[in-house]
């Protein structure tokens, strides 16, 4: 809980009551704090370098928060974006992003998104990230007709299986993410055939959330003999995203230096002297963003069957979907902190299903109606991925500033 | 697949080329039939009738599929509204919804939102279905500002297990949802304190999708023996939703008359003969919608990873969250069929997760780019799910009507 701490039994952010900024601002809202995550960024940037690589370019993937005053904020601090769609190549755009720190990720790029972000800039992006063989047939005829070369990286699919939960592991062949290693030499031999395209980069992503470097380490490996395999100059090898975030506070989770010393001696080991200079890309979402957000929600209802306690919630699954998704783990606490006992409770929001759940058998004081909570690490996957389920509006969202001002957005 | 049928080898829908449609609307989006909806509508409210029950009272589940249009159509058809928020009070009103026909279901209820639904009307709505004694303690106390008799159905938890996903299964003590048996009693015993309530109703619901009625019948059988134990005279007693629907078209599942029969049989055989008159509420909302609704989405890109095809469409977990949510099953097929065999595909979506994929090893004709694709029985829990995930805009919803029109519908 770097974020916020506790002062007279009271949490507080950056020295603001929580519970007076609840009093202005009707629950539930996510509160950001801009200081964390520039704090967050730089810990992850000067990890790179300090470990000795090569002109790191840290790319924040927009999917975990696109919000536009943390987006501004990172990209001042130098971050470049990694987007997924037409939506982010724009929102990235109208924050400040420069394009040549824009790589372009996802298996399914239309063409109107790929024309765009060709377009947006003299030279494009800086790099597409391509997941298929198609998808590189379509980028290059698209450059093509705006004669352009079009500056591309290809996603290696390492056949790796990273230890995280299901829905966020990428990197096997089942997955439909990346490219396998034998079609990428077919491409590199056939290089001829795509006139319009400029081959900067190879990368590798094998999921999000991880917590050990085994598999990381394996995939960079597979990156780096693909690239000896291929002898062909890169200007860049992008690394993927992926470092975990200790949701559960277990000191268990490794440091952005023990990434950054991991994948440094990796390349250092593994990649022919020819390419030692290229650049390293990092697509980092969860780490900046994840730590940098609480979303705060009030008991609106208590309830007792037979031994089981209710503490129904003004957000539900529509406002913070982790929790049912993926039956993610987040700390809870209380804005004021009671004295007395800690008993179980399952923490609930009002949406009518089961899954709509925060937290279940969940040590904590007893809760009231009216109490205040706040439910820890929200900054990354909550906002961008609510919903207006059972009619509801989204989520506020109110970004505390390094200058102390408070920014508040609201959706229909 | 009732709704949509093969001529000359095309997916046709009420004489409408669903190609056609697809080059004046863009994919991905959702295609309703106004007639399959009313259809559906009038085989539940008709078994109900054939089979004998009281003046049964049939309020759609808003939560299921809210579209305007469609709405309208079963409000002008006789349907009441089961509504779980403010925002759903609000939809179900606008588009002619009698008052005097709205359940309010939902654990969460604010006090904004109870204040809203007595001030609709002069009696208020039909029914607050009560879900705890403190929801019943703040629906009395906020019927005492405004001088009015709150009518109210309590929700029984009838602790039964339901066969279904357990994140739609709610009837059993560790769920969220209803009051305990004993704690119904006391609350009767203790009538007279709730000054502003009118105890008109009792209410039982033990999850959605069901396909067999062991469940369901023993909680029917639990609310006829708590409603004899209250010597009380009841005007309805709401037996729910949760009539399932043949996603597998395996036949398995049961009809809406079966399940009548079902819940007829019990209340004559259990319910004392003062309360045999009351009337019988449903809160059907997959029943209704589901059939009567295609998602439309195009293959944008194929590619195989050894012996993995992947059919990459434009419609991603942001359109459609069931199969990812739920590893729900939805028939999937091509608007145009060609000859040949039929291999397995990985039908996938171009959102950033493992998870956003419509079916895995699915059997279907060689796709190709371009191609367009039906998912079948998309008309509930569809649209009403759907979110910005990956800054994509939420899908277009168009709906066929009766008298051969195109309503279109779009989001930001």
């Amino acid at each position: 809980m770097k974020l916020a701490k506790y002062e007279n039994n009271e949490l507080i952010i950056e020295d603001k009551s929580i519970a007076s900024l609840a009093k202005t601002y009707p629950t539930p809202f996510y509160l950001y704090s801009e200081k964390e995550l520039l704090n967050n960024y730089h810990i992850f940037y000067n990890a790179a370098v300090d470990q000795g690589i090569n002109k790191p370019l840290v790319c924040f993937a927009l999917k975990a928060n696109p919000n536009p005053t943390l987006l501004l904020s990172l990209f001042r601090a130098g971050a470049g974006a990694d987007i997924v769609s037409g939506g982010e190549l724009q929102r990235a755009l109208e924050n400040g992003c420069d394009p040549q720190k824009i790589v372009f990720s996802g298996v399914g790029k239309t063409k109107k998104e790929i024309e765009a972000a060709l377009d947006c800039h003299p030279q494009g992006i800086y790099s597409f990230n391509v997941e298929s063989i198609e998808e590189l047939e379509m980028i290059n005829a698209c450059a093509k007709e705006q004669n352009k070369l079009a500056r591309v990286c290809l996603r290696l699919n390492p056949q790796v299986k990273a230890k995280t939960h299901k829905h966020i592991s990428t990197g096997y062949k089942t997955h439909k993410f990346g490219i396998l290693k034998d079609d990428i030499l077919k491409i590199f031999k056939n290089k001829k055939k795509f006139s319009h395209i400029n081959f900067v980069g190879i990368s590798v992503h094998i999921g999000s959330q991880l917590t050990n470097f085994k598999a990381t380490k394996k995939a960079v490996k597979e990156l780096c003999s693909l690239i000896n395999e291929t002898n062909h100059k890169f200007e860049f090898l992008d690394v993927g995203g992926g470092l975990g975030v200790d949701y559960t506070k277990s000191d268990e989770v490794p440091t952005a230096n023990d990434y950054m010393k991991e994948v440094y001696s990796t390349i250092k080991k593994q990649l022919a002297s020819d390419n030692q200079d290229a650049r390293v890309v990092f697509e980092p979402g969860r780490f900046i963003a994840a730590s940098a957000g609480l979303f705060i929600t009030q008991v609106i209802r208590t309830k007792k069957s037979e031994d089981c306690f209710f503490a129904i919630v003004d957000g539900g699954m529509n406002d913070f979907v982790r929790t049912s998704l993926y039956g993610a783990y987040h700390e809870i606490n209380p804005i004021v902190k009671k004295k007395g006992k800690k008993i179980p409770a399952e923490i609930v929001g009002p949406i009518c299903e089961t899954s709509d759940s925060f937290a279940s058998h969940y040590k904590i004081q007893k809760l009231h109606t009216g109490d205040l909570l706040a439910v820890m690490d929200a900054g990354a996957y909550g906002h961008s991925m609510s919903s207006h389920y059972n009619l509801r509006t989204r989520p506020k969202e109110i970004v505390l500033t390094c200058e102390g001002e408070e920014k508040l957005f609201t959706y229909e």
